[in-house]
């Protein structure tokens, strides 16, 4: 087990109800609180009318950014930064998914210095060193932005998706009330369970046999996903499936499982190529792509790491072949996504198409010439996997 | 699932050589230091000269406050506490095993404030309002003291072993390297392990079947027990069994699976009788009693959370009769302990006499009349089962 420093103070406020306790946290911050939101769902589902509330309640002043894209803009954050700076703004509200909280903490960041255009932090120009404290309330259970101190951008003009972090961008408090997402549609639903399971995928293939705790754990968090995803699709007000997959969407990506830095991912930057180029949604592209790339992966040397998915998280018979073991498992992982989650299951049938794999390839593979993950993928390689997601 | 709101912001260095890490961690606080610790070891295995070597490099203070019993008395609180008011002492530094970090987190307390008497902290007379920041170096996995909130001492003249807790005591860094436990005996392992297994079972008996991903992580952590708690007896320089148990005995007990207040334990409170009457290591004590406890809990009403147990832990069959897991489960519990980990099996054997078994029974349900846990246990259950580890 390599070394690592654990720390990860956000203060979580879980369960239905919680956003009554909003304004005094808040308050512990100041009286100026920009909100941040994306493309108005709080307003239908009743959580702006409840902040307002409490914004009423302890006498704050609200300022307000909206429209925050799905795969969120540079152009957002440069924005949001403005509103802080003119307004005194002492603390940043981000209502919504992994977006709007990814977008905030960039908000939070550029509010808080100097640093000219934002898209710096991304391209290595310009470091996070000081930012405004953020407090989120999550609306859609996939990305973890709640628990984690990391965000993807989007520069439009330069049609890049990148990500950056610091831990000082890492909310200080987050609400978790799985009613919010109660009216999450089934397809973000399953887009989501998708995301997460990737994020768990990204370290549990490339983690040393040695983490055993943290193995099993991450197992429990695979199989809180296989049970819970489909149901959640099928019965959307259902509380312990939505409970299961918010607390699980946390834990998957809050740093606790992957133990300090140096666990590079795979298909995380793969994807990031295919919602740069076609704007496709996040979890689903990462769906199309997970079992091609466990397929792609699997050979001798990598197998045994396959048997303990496979018998740990599916149940499979351990006594079988090693190889049979591993093939049940990414059967297993495409029935999950594909039938129970009923996601699409190609590139083709998102309108994505091959003649801009290669070029996808080249920029996934833009540092370092590879993706150096749980196994080395140079350009022909993710072209490779790009073909087997026709 | 219930509300809870979680927050366990403890920094924590895990791995070796995490105490090149310590001046620059203990001088954030301030200047002068108190360092607590019990009878000596540290000075044996090298932790003291590392301690002395970063403060000499980092040019602090330090003052010392050692012989803290391994059931920590409340004496020691007292005289902590004078050494701080007295020094302008600006953190705590605990080095040592559960009792050491215990009993600083109530020096840290009443170092802070003006209770005369901090025994009153445990007997409702007084609270924790305020405290010093507490940084720990563990020495031995077991009660989890180094990222939990809570502390057990002991006042001999009273004969009572209390606890009390508020989670400004909850140290503010942790220092885990597992290569510091290397020394610790093989009794000892062995006792911390079962206090660990003990941790897990009071909340695994007596949380809620819906906090699913919770119970699997359970499940995970019971099963790292299983497997290195035997080793680490075997192998005292095993570092992946160390370090396991190391990272288990902290999540075990840090407040995230049990998802805030509700959850009563039932084990401890008997246990506390047990060595408040005859001071007996805190482990063995629990892992005499905890298969007992199983057994006689055992029944129509109970039986599905032994037959979730026995499968997900053990991996018994779980196509057998229900009670047939139970008691499979049972005797598995058993094995780990008295065979695996090789620890004294019944009462008699440590010297507890059956004449004290109503005193310490009725003191174990002064609360209520009952210990109202996984099942409620009034003082002839407490008897009963203490007949049963004879």
């Amino acid at each position: 087990m390599k070394n690592f420093v654990y720390s990860i103070p956000t203060k979580v406020y879980f369960g239905k109800g919680q956003l009554d306790n909003l304004g005094a946290e808040l308050s512990s911050y100041g009286k100026n609180v920009l909100l941040t939101y994306g493309g108005g769902s709080i307003k239908k589902n009743g959580v702006y009318d409840k902040i307002m509330e409490q914004i009423r309640k302890y006498d704050l002043n609200v300022f307000e950014l909206s429209g925050i894209d799905p795969n969120p803009r540079i152009t957002s954050v440069k924005e949001g930064a403005r509103i802080c700076k003119e307004n005194n703004v002492d603390v940043v509200l981000a209502a919504g998914g992994g977006s709007t909280i990814d977008c905030s903490k960039f908000i939070c960041a550029n509010a808080a210095d100097d640093v000219e255009d934002p898209w710096d932090y991304f391209i290595g120009k310009a470091k996070v060193t000081k930012a405004l404290p953020l407090v989120s309330i999550l609306t859609l259970s996939a990305t973890g932005s709640e628990m984690d101190c990391g965000g993807v951008l989007t520069n439009i003009e330069t049609r890049e998706k990148l990500g950056s972090g610091n831990p000082i961008l890492r909310p200080k408090a987050s609400f978790l009330d799985p009613t919010i997402t109660y009216s999450v549609s089934k397809y973000q639903t399953a887009c989501g369970t998708a995301d997460i399971f990737s994020h768990i995928c990204e370290v549990y293939f490339n983690l040393g046999s040695d983490f055993y705790m943290l193995r099993r754990f991450m197992e429990g968090m695979f199989k809180t996903l296989v049970k819970y995803g489909p149901i959640a699709v099928e019965e959307p007000e259902n509380y312990e499936a939505r409970a299961n997959l918010m607390w699980t969407s946390s834990w998957a990506i809050n740093d606790f499982i992957k133990c300090g830095d140096g666990i590079p991912w795979s298909c995380h930057p793969i994807e990031h190529e295919l919602s740069a180029f076609y704007d496709i949604t996040h979890g689903l592209g990462l769906a199309i792509l997970t079992p091609r790339w466990m397929e792609y992966c699997l050979n001798e040397k990598t197998v045994d790491t396959y048997v303990e998915f496979g018998t740990n998280v599916f149940d499979i018979d351990p006594y079988l072949d090693k190889f049979e073991i591993a093939k049940k498992a990414i059967a297993r992982t495409y029935d999950f996504l594909f039938n129970q989650l009923k996601l699409t299951d190609t590139l083709t049938k998102v309108g994505i198409k091959e003649e801009d794999f290669e070029k996808m390839a080249e920029n996934a593979c833009r540092n370092g010439g590879a993706i150096d993950g749980f196994v080395r993928l140079e350009k022909d390689d993710v072209v490779n996997i790009l073909k087997m997601c026709k």
